[in-house]
């Protein structure tokens, strides 16, 4: 008889950790207990399922128990509650949930894969028909049932976050009106408020009214059906609310068994996913990991560290302490994330400029928009890069890419970057592949620590949109647009000044010199041009706005 | 009066560092000699001029020397050859190519940017109308005019580099019957035997001819027209010829003013674009470089390459050493490179497996295919990862990307993960940006690193497609194809055996002790099943085929 391994939760992390310790283990038996239906299911193509791009339930859950079964020799017990850990007698007492049978399944290894829950908040009218969250396949059920049985026209989502926002748009594409709303003014989080303002405009021109800065207050219905819902503002009409205002990890299990949890709520771990408990491990969304950049407590429930996660759970279980393999773990995180809404990609790694700056950081930040390969390759499109360094170490701190164009690649360099701890002169120079269908000659990453590089060396200043919008009116700046005068005409900010740049050195006269200068145009080259004319000619109280127009995300006139 | 720069060579790295050094010293004098009539052209998107998937001549070439003028105060002198350097008196001799004056331009730093020209073989015929190169503007010029002049119905295209696969698609795509002709077996260079194989299938998969391994002994005409090519193989018709044998490095100017050069045959400079004149620079396709794996001399002309090394020569040759940005160097490349042929994409990075194994490295290494983003997400597509690492270091090698999916992503990631020393187990943990529609939670450049260290950690053992072809009929190796029976009838490797992985327990009986055995499946999962099936049940010389089935490129019955 070999090795008894039970696991708890039977979604990504859970069923991973079996698998795995099931190839290093062929004598182990391994139990998988689980309160839902369905196992193995990929949570993270809710949104797209409810919005029929992705057209088949089957497609998201693509094994089943029999499937463990047959292939793995691992038993999957589905609509079985775990209901306490016996740490001293190592068992697990649990109850099937159809016939209320309560039994004991004894453990030699037990990994706690419980998952997080969709938070409810608690406000009026939460539980009315019609009101719901999206965190696992029956979830999604209920919510496709509800949009085909009901039809509604309008829909409430509350919370600005990645699930927030793409439930957003997958409702719009089936033609419901959409009201997002968000108590935050910027989100979603992860990005600095210049570049989420940029995600929002992008919502509301496909649509969606968003109501930034408002809390639920209620929602209202009549005959036990939601109808609309009341904010901190007013109240919006809505047959629909689907709250993604966030989720918590489930851990009152672990919590009940006197496990340690970190400060974040998640259960605390070692890199090697080690509970409190030695013969306990905790993986997914209920584990805390740690934040690489910082070395804090972190928490960041994703699918993909959820992998990461069960993988080194199932070797550790699977296998004695030093053997193959045991000495892989998972020594942290970036937060590294990534979404799609309306057409618009947009990703995120490390820390935010105001996170660097908030943690004491000498931080400098650049936007730069860029095309995402030869800009003469057919399908060529935009994207802006905010990359963030410290100027003392020169280390990257950080990244935010946001566009039409392909933003994982650059995401993913940078984390990778990041992760192994580059500076932004390593960044500068790195050799990545280079033809036109895939990248211009110089990649939006290198173009961005060039740009970095150059006001890390003290041979260029900017100012972001965010912190120019925070000094509109101030009498102290003079905001000179070097741009066309037909693109001047076509908007601009409100109280600049034009002088094109083909034009400065002969007009130079009208810059008034007492003032602090911030030089516009659309992306940010012709400004550095106009930037480096006036330095020649010994304004020395100049900067560029950065990223241009093209990024500038507030009203313009 | 400012310093007195002159560059030679005005395509990407010449005016990079001309614009470079603009920015960085306002008062230089700045002057380009090229022999050329167009500057700043995109060499690298010739091919797809020629098969007009770029339709306009004008987005290949952006600027012109007016431009330059007019925005950057650079003075380009086209159609100017550069004679001799007179390094003592530092000037450069020149003469105009129309009126041929010569002329002398006095220099306090000199950028030697004059790139590279295509090789032309020596053999009879190789001077006949239809006979083409495609290297500059000019030449695709005149190939695109005599296309649309001549119409012809059948191209031979010399050489199965990049720009020759290439140049055989573009070529393809206007319906000429394309052969392919290279002198080596496997190619393009870069690429190990059996990841070129599957390159080499989709080529000829899409219409094209391949002779392999065939050296081009003359191109025969008559009336002073190219009609065929001979080759050691036999005569093929050819209407065009394009040779695309390859590059080298254009030194001659260098050479004779006694500047060193390299083994590589390019010009010899420091990670600062020194050569051993200090008061010259090179850049681009004429100067040599390092290769950050193995700190050998390298040589891969690139564009990327040629843009970091003109900004490097810009920033030198604009300011005094030791001035803000001086300390940007090039410390060398990893030879990562890509191209697009006929809907495959192909990348690579680092060494090969072949490389890793003659530099002495206990290499390793797996081929794993995987979907490019969530298997469910509409447009996922298919690529193979070759990932190599030195089993002692643990350190990542190089790798090789191919498939109809997204490859510059984990090219590039690997590329960055390399330059900055990563291990297979860092690798494995990177917190890369995950939703369905951009990633699978597993990135296949995750998968692929847990293949490598379950290799490794001496969990599997792999055989690659190549070295299991050389061994074929060996009567020493069991092929057991464990994949099911339909599967098996469509094709297999001649002389397999089939049980299917769900009958191996079973059916383990009929499995011969006595041989070596090599597990074989469609993508190497079954596969890895039935490997620890068999290992469980004391088997003990087995492996499994790398990648499967579907990255097997040779022949089956």
């Amino acid at each position: 008889m070999g090795e008894r391994i039970v696991v708890i939760g039977a979604v990504a992390a859970g069923t991973k950790a079996a698998a795995r310790a099931r190839r290093l283990d062929a004598g182990a038996a391994i139990t998988v207990l689980t309160e839902e239906n369905d196992v193995s299911y990929a949570g993270c193509g809710l949104p797209y399922y409810v919005g029929n791009v992705i057209k088949e339930r089957r497609e998201l859950v693509v094994r089943d128990p029999d499937s463990f079964k047959a292939n793995d020799n691992i038993q999957i017990m589905i609509r079985t509650r775990a209901v306490s850990i016996d740490r001293e007698r190592k068992r697990v007492v649990a109850v099937g949930l159809d016939d209320g049978r309560e039994f004991e399944v004894p453990y030699d290894a037990l990994v706690l894969a419980t998952g997080a829950k969709a938070i409810l908040p608690d406000v009026p009218g939460i539980h009315l028909d019609g009101v719901f969250t999206l965190r696992s396949v029956a979830d999604a059920d209920l919510l496709k049932s509800f949009i085909g049985a009901r039809a509604p026209r309008s829909a409430a989502v509350v919370g600005g976050g990645f699930i927030g926002l793409e439930t957003a748009e997958n409702l719009a594409s089936l033609g419901i009106g959409v009201t997002l709303i968000e108590m935050m003014e910027h989100f979603p989080p992860g990005f600095d408020p210049d570049m989420s303002a940029l995600i929002g405009n992008c919502v509301r021109e496909n649509g969606v009214t968003v109501l930034a800065g408002e809390r639920v207050a209620a929602i209202e219905g009549s005959r036990g059906l939601a109808q609309s819902v009341r904010t901190s503002g007013g109240s919006i009409e809505a047959d629909l609310v689907v709250m993604a205002v966030g989720v918590r990890p489930n851990t009152g299990l672990a919590m009940e068994a006197g496990l340690g949890v970190s400060r974040n709520g998640a259960i605390l771990v070692d890199e090697f996913m080690r509970t409190t408990d030695p013969q306990i491990y905790a993986v997914g969304d209920c584990a805390a990991t740690t934040n690489l950049l910082t070395g804090d407590g972190a928490w960041f429930p994703l699918g993909s560290t959820a992998n990461k996660m069960g993988r080194i759970a199932g070797t550790r279980a699977g296998r004695p302490v030093g053997s193959a393999g045991s000495s892989q773990a998972l020594k942290g995180v970036l937060g590294t994330s990534i979404f799609k809404v309306f057409g618009l990609n947009c990703g995120r790694t490390g820390m935010t400029l105001r996170e660097s700056l908030d943690r004491g950081h000498d931080a400098v930040s650049c936007t730069v928009p860029a095309p995402d390969r030869a800009h003469y390759y057919p399908g060529a499109r935009d994207i802006i890069v905010r990359l963030i360094a410290d100027r003392s170490t020169r280390r990257v701190l950080g990244a935010q890419v946001v566009g039409s164009g392909v933003v994982d690649k650059p995401v993913d360099i940078l984390a990778t970057a990041i992760t192994l701890g580059a500076t932004v002169d390593d960044l500068a120079t790195l050799d990545l592949a280079y033809a036109p269908p895939y990248s211009s000659a110089m990649a939006p990453t290198i173009t961005a620590a060039n740009v970095l590089l150059n006001k890390m060396d003290g041979l260029l200043e900017g100012i972001t949109a965010f912190a120019l919008k925070a000094r509109l009116g101030d009498p102290e700046l003079l905001l000179l647009d070097v741009r066309s005068e037909p693109e001047f005409i076509v908007s601009h900010i409100d109280g600049s000044v034009n002088i094109p740049v083909e034009e400065l050195v002969e007009r130079v006269g009208e810059v008034d010199w007492s003032k602090e200068i911030v030089v516009i145009c659309r992306v940010g080259k012709r400004a550095y041009r106009a930037y480096l004319a006036l330095k020649a000619r010994g304004f020395d109280r100049v900067e560029i706005l950065d990223g241009g127009m093209c990024t500038y995300p507030y009203d313009t006139v």
